[in-house]
């Protein structure tokens, strides 16, 4: 797909979706075409289509960040729109949000309410609200965003994509308008993982005309077995309907990929997060947009959000010695909190607890927000990296789940991310493939670890075939041949162990290395679905009928093994 | 000496110094007696006598903070002191303190202004004004400070020792009372570098009851050749007469011990310093104390330091969006502050910028105070380690100057330091050390480095003396000898080499190294000063008298290799 044929699409996605609060400032289609046929196809993003929240500086369009009486007109690029554009892509335009990037819900706006990407009577989230509903209707391949408590990943979760927090410093914020300005980061949205890291490490580097830009080395991956922290269960309660199933059914998920689960109590976290508002950081918000607030109090409910504006002004009050206060006890509960996360590799919590309704929004504006940030507002003020990733649906709406982990564990995160979405799937094999035998080691070099023995169910035959090196061919009978192979002709040798089964190997393989070890296997022989003795479904060798005519019966042996040690 | 003996002799000095000032709890002479004989003599600081400033806890002993209204008897020793003392020092008791560790100056205390270890008419410097006199005066010979602002290095320099301002967070503020919470940190004093060095090593590593506590990785050792940066001219005005003529001959004295001096403008870490007290950081101590100070304003000036009063409670007035806006610009200035200071190992200024009197502190509490910050007060604003060490005299008063580096560079700026105080001795060779020849490898062992070659002045003679391997020996004739040399026995052979010299070559050791190599020179060789041709005087190999006796003069070969090459 060309640069402008992915152009042409995005525009008429939108004109068909029907959904204009997604958009502050969306540039023409001809101008944006334009650009497009221009774009060096040799680049690394070429012509992938990215929607920019109206929060972060785009040369050519207002930034208003959600408040038309705010809107100047930038001179240059923020480096994290400079940066993607050099990789190639088109800007489309610029995202709705909660005014000055204060809220989760995408509903402050007086650009309109951004309505959820999987229902319109729902909320999207925010502040990053038109960003992440841009991704996730297939409008933007790449969104940018912000986030200073969570307004990077409530909006990927409600709306099934990925959002990406990067480490606080990583990616500048020249070129941004102020939330928090000490705890703001600029984010990234997909819906694929790979695309949303490969963005993300894009915009990344250090900027000299960003004070709090800094560089780091990023930690470890995960060991072989990592320690994921969930939460103790106290803490899960609160959530939507179903919520709580879906996330343990995402545990148990991962500790199926390998991973040891500790529960963990995160008393000290949920505390940090009522910090954030209920402390004397809020005041960052007034230093940074309380003179507008002021200036133009005017215009409160009408320009001006005034949800947002209570929120900021209340700023004003805080005294510098709560703020010394607070940063005392957001110490105290940040060593507390990483006491309790010691040698995990990252926490998992829900990305958000629940899924309201615009209306529900509308009738408690500050309570359905905090109920929306528990598991996401004290990542920034603890300098944790965080990455939001789908995790299913409950009751047809996206649910999703977060790695959180300390500064520079973003690639150990999207480590964790990838087995959390590709656990690793299962083959049996039966032959050449086993352990000790010859094909052995394409199973090593496709990543893949022995879970263990097995056995299929009964009902299988198993012949040795003429190939090179020697393997056996399983085949199974149908159903009713359980009984009808009784009396075939190969009945006499087989005796018992139709019924019994075959022994085989289990074996594990990351989803790209099962892909391409399937994609090898030569004729005659397949892989399909294998049926085990304990009743189990798995994928496995099989072999094209037509191979075992003439073939030797050996299922009276039991297994391969056991046949080569008899000849 | 015994531990027993070392206090003996520290209360019998106390006892005849006259400095009661020093101390707000001294402990009872029999008392420390009695812990110093049950101390194990194979401790690695066994029996060295402490002070702590009496804002760290020691169990037994009230912590006052330099306020009697605000005593309390902690339960237990501060890590650090707890620290020192399982390494066998006994502590001797608690020091003065400017109130609340609220200044420089060493005045701002009901217990009494701490005079100077050198001149009772000047300031001691605080705000570890007790622990600095303590160990200048050789009473203790290590003491605890703290340093939020330059409290643990301006009294160093103005009494003539070393002080180590640890990262912050090595050393654990567990059991300190905050000064600011945020920027504290516990200091050493010692006479000596190497045991300064060694009593902050004891004293540094984790606590899990301080959640400020940190570990991190040393940033390694400077290269064979470092940069340190130094202000530029402008920067070191208006400090006491001849202070900047001491700073220049320490600069000088670095860049001669093979470090490059670079010029650097440093107003960003100025205007950092202004932000300490001008700013809302104040606030902080408001936070630590002003609870205290509201509840008995009616004590202030008498038990409550007016002076201190004032800072701490005009910290009230300061609002949580100034606190954030002072955020924003401290980061604006660090950055600038590091950019400046980029690729240089560290930053070398005076450690303060005059020794006022008492008179002069009192006649402007304030003003006097903020002079002497105006190079410490950024460090720990900035997340910076630094170790202040004395650098001469001005007018028979200490003078010193005063690394800085980044977080973690704490080893680094001690062995810049060492490289300061011990540039390297030079050391004249004639004979069997010279490049090439049989002993030159003692000199390379010795961590010598050949500066390079060079001559003696005329005057000299030489002799191939018997000695194996083959040495030759270097005689001086008397000045009036050069001339009388020409009636003398070996005249005729010596020609005019005596009036032009002898070959030989300076190398340069560290004065340990040359110290280890001096000692093992065996007779008749001896090392003694050498005048070169060019004036310079230096250590180098002469030779007993006893020994050329009947030796042949070798003068007019000019040098050892000539001669060797002719034989």
């Amino acid at each position: 797909m060309t640069p402008t044929a992915r152009v042409q699409a995005a525009y008429d996605r939108i004109e068909g979706l029907g959904r204009p609060e997604i958009w502050i400032h969306l540039r023409p289609r001809e101008e944006v075409l334009a650009e497009a046929a221009g774009v060096d196809p040799a680049l690394p993003l070429a012509g992938l289509v990215v929607a920019v929240k109206d929060n972060i500086d785009v040369a050519g369009l207002p930034t208003t960040a959600g408040a038309p009486s705010y809107a100047y007109e930038p001179q240059a690029d923020a480096p994290a729109v400079a940066r993607l554009r050099a990789a190639g892509v088109v800007v489309l335009g610029k995202t709705n949000l909660d005014q000055f990037a204060t809220g989760l819900v995408g509903t402050r706006s007086p650009y309109g309410a951004v309505r959820n990407a999987w229902d319109a009577a729902r909320i999207s989230g925010g502040s990053s609200s038109g960003s992440a509903v841009a991704v996730a209707l297939g409008v933007a391949d790449i969104a940018l965003g912000t986030d200073t408590a969570g307004s990077g990943r409530v909006p990927a979760a409600l709306n099934g994509i990925v959002g990406v927090k990067p480490t606080k410093g990583l990616v500048p914020v020249t070129g941004v308008v102020p939330a928090c300005y000490t705890l703001d980061c600029v984010t990234v949205f997909a819906r694929d993982l790979q695309l949303a890291r490969t963005a993300a490490e894009f915009v990344e580097g250090p900027d000299p005309a960003d004070p709090l830009s800094r560089t780091g080395t990023q930690l470890p991956p995960p060991p072989a077995r990592p320690r994921i922290a969930v939460p103790a269960g106290e803490h899960l309660n609160g959530m939507a309907d179903g919520w709580r199933e879906a996330f343990d059914a995402a545990v148990a998920r991962l500790a199926g990929a390998g991973t040891e689960i500790v529960e963990t109590d995160i008393t000290p976290l949920l505390q940090v997060a009522d910090l954030l508002y209920g402390g004397a950081f809020v005041a960052e918000r007034y230093a940074a947009v309380g003179a507008h607030l002021e200036k133009h109090r005017v215009l409160i409910g009408a320009d001006l959000d005034p949800t947002v504006a209570a929120i900021v002004l209340a700023g004003r009050e805080k005294t510098a010695a709560d703020w010394a206060a607070d940063t005392a006890r957001l110490a105290a509960l940040g060593a507390a909190g990483r006491a309790v996360l010691d040698g995990c590799t990252a926490l998992l919590t829900p990305t958000t607890t629940w899924h309201p309704t615009l209306d529900e929004v509308a009738a408690d504006p500050v309570g359905a927000n905090a109920r929306l940030g528990r598991f996401t507002n004290f990542a920034n003020l603890l300098d944790c990296a965080s990455l939001a990733v789908p995790a299913g649906f409950v009751d047809g709406l996206p649910f999703g789940v977060m790695f959180t982990g300390p500064a520079f564990s973003d690639r150990a995160l999207a480590a964790l991310a990838e087995r959390f979405a590709n656990p690793g799937l299962d083959l049996f094999v039966v032959g050449a493939h086993l352990t000790g035998q010859p094909l052995n080691a394409q199973l090593v070099q496709a990543s893949g670890t022995l879970t263990g023995p097995a056995r299929t169910a009964g009902g299988y035959r198993l012949y040795a075939l003429a190939t090179e090196p020697p393997k056996p061919g399983l085949l199974r009978v149908t159903e009713a041949g359980r009984d009808a192979g009784a009396g075939a002709g190969h009945a006499t040798a087989s005796g018992g162990n139709a019924r019994t089964g075959i022994e085989g190997e289990i074996w594990r393989l990351p989803a790209a290395g099962f892909g391409a070890f399937t994609a090898a296997v030569p004729a005659p022989m397949t892989i399909g679905t294998v049926e085990l003795a304990d009743g189990r479904q798995v994928c496995g060798f099989l072999v094209e009928p037509y191979a075992v005519e003439g073939a030797p019966d050996i299922t009276r042996f039991g297994g391969w093994r056991a046949y080569t040690a008899s000849a």
